[in-house]
């Protein structure tokens, strides 16, 4: 099994071609991870979040969060694997609500805010056959 | 869709179903995710990592990580996710390192350490379709 990286663009077409992702941030200073669905709007991962949730920081101020979606074949491993690592802000503008047509996942966790992730640093993966 | 909880058996069984999560962890302070395969080996979860990894801590001291794997349908959104934390040692007993024949999932990574991580919390849902 051979990585190959992706660029950024490469990277962000396959985020946009899949529904759903994980999102890593700190709560209560220890790392965490929640498998939510997305989509991708001029440039940002679009989410919903808890109410509240430290994916959004004290007050939905803005934190650092990653963001990973993957499809990796489970016969033989190949697939891909994109990273975003970007802040989270809450959305508060409801045009901006309105386009984003996200409907929340899992209706009974209360997700009712929606966050955008900025897209500031990107990368790829590519697990392709084949030696070294 | 509706979120059912799982018991930490049931989550620790289809962890160890599937070859492959994404461990979660800090990174210079950020949050940082990487997908790499996995096996269970009683009651700790072992996976390949980069020498000297971030994942490991300074030394390979230790350090609380999350380990998250799931499995969920593209069609109907219908699946599982199960999400463990615990701390993250370097493994360094060579029995042990044979015992747990993990293969290096990408060659070309330099994935050279071992690491073991406690199943400490584990918190696993089940999707499932249905109303609230």
């Amino acid at each position: 099994m051979r990585s190959v990286e992706l660029t950024s663009g490469e990277a962000l077409e396959l985020l946009g071609g899949v529904a759903w992702g994980r999102v890593v941030f700190s709560e209560r200073a220890l790392p965490a991870v929640r498998p939510v669905n997305h989509i991708l709007d001029d440039g940002h991962i679009i989410i919903r979040a808890h109410s509240g949730a430290a994916i959004l920081g004290p007050a939905g101020a803005g934190t650092v969060v990653a963001y990973e979606a993957d499809r990796i074949d489970d016969a033989d491993n190949t697939g891909w694997s994109v990273i975003v690592t970007g802040t989270a802000t809450l959305v508060r503008d409801a045009e901006e609500l309105a386009r984003s047509l996200l409907y929340p996942w899992i209706i009974d966790a209360g997700m009712e805010d929606v966050a955008r992730i900025g897209t500031d640093i990107v990368t790829g993966h590519r697990l392709v056959r084949g030696p070294r």
